[in-house]
């Protein structure tokens, strides 16, 4: 069918094309159908239906597809309905429990990133992954094709240095202080992190409360090698962006897809070209790996890719059965931070901060990694070495202003002790939910802070402090806490 | 969030609402995200993000969700992220190979059915159906709850009749012929039928080339009350709704889930108030069941679920291994059956729908059932009602007209034998994807007339003839043909 072309040049995040209702009936298409129009080369995208944004005889195009096909408005394209992708059919080999070869994952993950395959096909391939599972080779093939179909990073440095956690923990934002620590210490810091997915907050969130966090490569690489380190959002990057597009779906049904799960981290720490990785893998109840044997167990896994990508890999196993630090949201979270980085702050956190920078030091082979550590924190290297990364990030040296800006939600809830007795569990995921009650992500000055961890109290000691700016969601975090309970006192 | 009310009252065929890319952004929700949008009751919504569509401070509307709110364009609305459904525990439960009750599929289908889940979160519920397989309790259960989050039929008459084919054959048309023949000799025949997913043409799209197919609960149930039967589309009335959409999610894949075509299939039997119902399983080389073995093992469970559900069921098992009839394309299809109605036509459609009429009429207890069909077929009794249902579904006594606006399409291409020799194989897949090349079903015109079937040919014979509106099909069709070869001659 020939269609008219219409320019819109709106940012869809993939190529999608507007159809009138009645173009669309007459192809037989459906919202998020694929569709093919024919220029001098063969381009898919994926249907949208509107009524008035278009007429009968229009094909409305986003951005991504008018860079593409290069046409003005009112040419004439052939357009019809697509053929299936061919990874389809490799998606129902592995749903068919069939184990796939390094050109099929290649091919398979190149369409994925070409918007080729619908999230619900992603999801086909998901759910196989899942069922069928992935063995080793598959895994390692999984990754190559993860990092070849993306951008790549590129830093001077003889210690091009990694830290990642596989997360479920509340407050536990350690990124910061360790990559400030160890740029200080001389190593480099590439650190690109994620936003909140079902958390209080992502570490992109909490530097974003000071920080510009979506930066190109140019600037990231620029910045790194200026300063020696970065912590920015990693979803612009598109280092290896085909994960972002399978989390995306998997996070639909919170799904823990393993194979998937070490592809995608080790996917980008190839491709931000990382070779010193220290991994942190929390255990305990209310962590997303419930005791030591199944931590090991990943362990184990990471260890044996890493190795066979000539990696230096550390896996350290750390306390994971209740919430670090004191603030959960995004700007408490930071709060926790600049007090540690100032030598006060949750202890908690500042130990585990240090313990992680000292093992990634003495990883990249730094002589009293532990000493070295604790000094570059009391002697405010740390601090300065943070304040330069944040100033270089914004661009202009207003890093005091920025915190001087940092305010918490106007209404606020203290919680206390009705009476004396002990603490016996604070649950991570119910501090989560309980943040997102109050507003978190979005609100960044939302978030509760927690003035006690497991342990005894006293009758009438505050418990936590809610921070919220809607008193509708100060009475919805009070339901939720009568009737989750995220905090259980005996 | 508050957002201000626009209805744009377009039929998105799922509660839409169109967000800015800036409030999408700020909200965190991306292209098909649910959200809810709270009134004095929750709303659930499928987001859509367009720049220029709506402003920053507004949320349109498509015409389902404007029904639901009944609200003036300004209106103030609060708009949230939606919290998961609840449903998506019961997937992740079947996707760890656990059993779902009875409550749990019913809670399941009708979050399917009230546009709860995602296409991708359907996907995965049908990736577990397929990998872990449904016990027979599942499947029933299944069934009902199908069954119950749609619209019923219901009819006058003793025998209420059906009869469906599993598909998988080109050309195989029977539907209206056995419809004609058993509605003459008494039966009731509320027949729905769908159009054309992968194949040249569905039965709704051959009666649409003479007939309105599109009719309402209301219409139907008029026009079998008054003539005994219908063939009309079902896709708008609204019978086991859950099916279209699970339907959908499949053929991304073209995945074959038993247990979702056994209640996809007895849940609109159901729901269409059928009590004796024809099964037609074909099978051979190119058919849906490759062996006479798989087709039984098919046929027992209908067979099963039948005896649960209190249904008469008959399986016949048939010659799938190749096209029946001439005609493949809706135009060639109905020419095909008007002429079996009229008693001529190609021989193997005439003994095929004479068979299954006659099956049909037996297992509704009329003596003589196939001297009776053949005697409603020749007598011209089937050739008239077959008109007085038309004229019927029409509003209007125009069927000479409509046959007589038949017409194929312009540009046809006779191949002929090269030399003499015998056809060992026709594909059915092959046929069906030839037709599409030509432009079947959009072109109702176009489509490929066979002049064999498998058996001896001469040189210079016809074997097949293609019809098409464009030169440049013609020209795909005989690249596809060369490349795929559907007919194989030795």
């Amino acid at each position: 069918m020939k269609l008219k072309i219409k320019n819109f040049n709106w940012l869809a995040g993939r190529p999608v094309a507007v159809l009138n209702d009645e173009t669309a009936k007459k192809m037989n298409v459906f919202v998020d159908d694929r569709i093919v129009i024919s220029n001098s080369k063969k381009v898919y995208a994926v249907v949208d239906i509107f009524p008035k944004l278009v007429k009968k005889n229009q094909i409305g195009l986003s951005h991504e597809l008018s860079k593409i096909l290069q046409l003005k408005n009112r040419s004439l394209v052939e357009v019809g309905t697509s053929e299936m992708s061919s990874a389809t059919l490799l998606i129902k080999k592995k749903l068919n429990g069939e184990r796939l070869n390094k050109e099929e994952l290649q091919h398979l993950i190149s369409e994925i990133v070409h918007n080729n395959l619908t999230e619900s096909e992603i999801a086909f391939f998901a759910a196989s992954e899942k069922l069928n599972g992935m063995n080793f080779e598959e895994i390692i093939n999984l990754i190559k094709a993860m990092a070849k179909t993306g951008a790549r990073l590129k830093f001077k440095g003889k210690y091009i240095a990694d830290k990642h956690c596989i997360g479920g923990i509340a407050g536990n934002r350690t990124t910061p202080i360790v990559v400030a620590i160890c740029a200080a210490a001389g190593l480099t810091m590439p650190k690109t992190s994620s936003r909140a997915i079902t958390s209080a907050s992502g570490t992109a969130d909490v530097i974003e409360t000071i920080s510009n966090v979506e930066l190109s490569i140019k600037q990231i690489t620029k910045i790194v090698n200026n300063t020696g380190a970065c912590i920015t959002w990693g979803g612009s990057l598109g280092l290896a962006p085909s994960d972002d597009k399978i989390i995306q779906v998997e996070r639909l049904l919170n799904l823990d897809v393993e194979p998937q799960l070490l592809a995608s981290i080790m996917s980008k720490k190839i491709s931000a070209g990382s070779k010193y990785i220290l991994i942190d893998i929390p255990y305990g109840k209310g962590a997303k790996k419930k005791n030591i044997i199944d931590a090991k167990k990943l362990g184990r896994k990471f260890k044996k890719i890493g190795k066979r990508f000539r990696l230096k890999l550390k896996i350290v196993y750390t306390d994971g059965s209740q919430p670090i630090g004191n603030g959960v949201g995004p700007v408490l979270e930071m709060l926790d931070i600049l007090k540690v980085l100032q030598n006060e702050g949750p202890q908690d956190l500042k130990e585990k901060s240090l313990y992680l920078s000292a093992e990634l030091l003495k990883l990249c082979r730094i002589k009293n990694a532990k000493k070295t550590a604790e000094e570059m924190l009391s002697s405010g290297k740390a601090y300065k070495k943070f304040k330069e990364i944040i100033n270089t990030q914004n661009g202009s040296k207003n890093f005091n202003e920025k915190i001087k800006l940092l305010t918490l939600a106007k209404h606020k809830k203290i919680i206390r002790a009705k009476r004396s007795g002990r603490i016996i569990a604070i649950s991570n995921k119910g501090i989560n939910s309980l943040c997102r009650v109050l507003g978190t992500p979005e609100t960044i000055s939302a978030g509760v802070y927690l003035h006690k961890h497991v342990g005894k109290i006293k009758k009438g000691e505050p418990i936590l402090t809610l921070y919220t700016e809607s008193r509708k969601k100060r009475r919805d975090a009070l339901k939720f806490i009568k009737e989750f309970k995220p905090i259980k006192i005996k």
